[in-house]
């Protein structure tokens, strides 16, 4: 059995993967010097993304444990013999600490007093009216999943009060779109976390945009595509809605000439709301974990549906 | 009996006042021209902080309602049949908000991501590995009151494992300076949330500095006395704790050529903790209601001991 590792590695993470991995043969995408497709197309399991079309030209492939939750580019795949697994539940912790934090900012006024530090400017007790407290808000989380489950623990603790929407969660409030539309006018904070589907593709339009209180703070820590992103600009450049926390865009890195970056209250976490230290050593060991069962030919765990 | 309010009010809060006061007589500090105290000193209640020597002076004055937590001027006055009460408990949620804010901006890199939206610069998934979650971090407070507690019931969501340093709270784990120095280098993040006494001045001291953990957070919420503030400018410039978050600083605002405006991983927040849009009306609501005991001569809220 041969593995392809795409995910890359610094030199400590390699060392643990190979010491734990046994005797078989790993192939580092990035000690490839060319055509490492060829090199692909000739290995069982594949830690790490890889193009699509690699995967459906694969004759040997049996498994690709992905490196992300995300697992929209392999949806419908015509190589259907392929096993895919995803890091669900992986990120929860990271990106719900990274969402609230988000919110605190635009509340607390961080974000600007970041701006005055950097410009030595001392404001003062002026600031104290602009801020605002997170205690007691009605919170909208668009995804009832690990990710929106995790915030709702975090949100809890401020006493806000937390309904979801999601299509498929029996759990959540709200399932239909329509009853979403209703929602949104009441909440302070409305959190996207919900994957990709064509239903999710600018599910937060300039309809409902328009919806929003002018108090309303809106977070996106899903999929960029969520949003439409150049209404959501104009809405905040006009102060139509409060202020915006956007972990992912519809383009990233997000172009330079993209109105986001000139608009206020917004916070760009430029797509590292899941990271942390020891993110890729932990990556590696969800993959060493799920390589028993693959090896003893028994259920994987997260298996994309 | 007159009242001198002492506090700065808007309009609409003047209004609110006068409106629920009923038939006494209120005079604003900010409407009179020149010689306050002479005002001052013909009134029987005093609603808002007013200098040391003016209540020290007065032979009408018989009660202070203060428009701050901190009663350190007024400790140990000549003119003790003045009855003092503070905001004991006021600015709990708010101070609470703001220092778990800073705490995820130095971890989750919020105000790095403030920095480069500024400088319209993407970095990206570099940045990620610099990341930390406040998840499980031992946490020190240093205070058990009503602040320190409010912060122990947010860091909780986060799974961390609070403990507490004071020297009257039998419920604090740690009462003795010599065990807060031997706590001092178990804790990720230490937060100060003290009152001001002789004992607490430099509390955080070289030498207690010195025995934080490179990867320490340390917060001050309470009082700017609590730390060495050049110590600790140079253990931030040396990389030999992580960061801080600091509500207060020894002299406020902080001097211009005072070196923690040049300090890494450091918010410096002025003051502002406390603040919220709602705040000046709720202390007017704090000051109507601890009126009603005053003038039917039941025992008033919050006297200060």
């Amino acid at each position: 059995m041969k593995i392809f590792c795409a995910i890359k590695l610094i030199s400590n993470e390699k060392e643990f993967l190979l010491k734990n991995i046994g005797n078989y043969e790993v192939i580092f995408q990035d000690e490839l010097t060319n055509n490492p497709q060829k090199y692909f197309s000739d290995c069982d399991v594949c830690f790490g993304n890889i193009p699509r079309t690699w995967v459906e030209e694969s004759t040997k492939l049996k498994w690709i444990q992905l490196e992300s939750v995300g697992y929209d580019p392999y949806m419908s795949l015509t190589n259907q013999k392929v096993k895919i697994s995803n890091l669900k539940g992986f990120f929860s912790i990271p990106v719900a600490e990274s969402a609230v934090s988000g919110i605190l900012s635009l509340m607390r006024g961080m974000n600007e007093l970041s701006l005055l530090k950097d410009k030595k400017e001392w404001v003062g007790a002026a600031l104290r009216p602009s801020l605002r407290m997170l205690e007691g808000s009605n919170v909208l989380i668009l995804g009832a999943g690990a990710i929106g489950y995790q915030m709702e623990k975090l949100l809890c603790a401020f006493n806000c009060v937390v309904s979801f929407y999601d299509k498929f969660n029996p759990e959540a409030q709200y399932s239909r779109p329509e009853e979403l539309t209703k929602a949104i006018p009441e909440a302070d904070v409305i959190i996207g976390c919900l994957p990709e589907s064509p239903e999710t593709i600018h599910l937060i339009n300039g309809e409902r945009l328009s919806l929003m209180k002018p108090t309303t703070i809106l977070v996106n820590a899903g999929r960029g595509s969520l949003i439409d992103d150049l209404a959501l600009a104009q809405k905040l450049i006009d102060g139509s809605i409060a202020g915006a926390v956007l972990d992912v865009t519809p383009k990233e890195p997000l172009p330079e000439d993209h109105p986001l970056w000139n608009c206020p209250n917004t916070i760009l976490s430029q797509h590292t709301g899941g990271g942390y230290e020891e993110e890729v050593l932990d990556k590696v060991k969800v993959f060493l974990k799920n390589l028993q069962p693959y090896i003893n030919n028994e259920p994987l765990n997260n298996l994309i549906p």
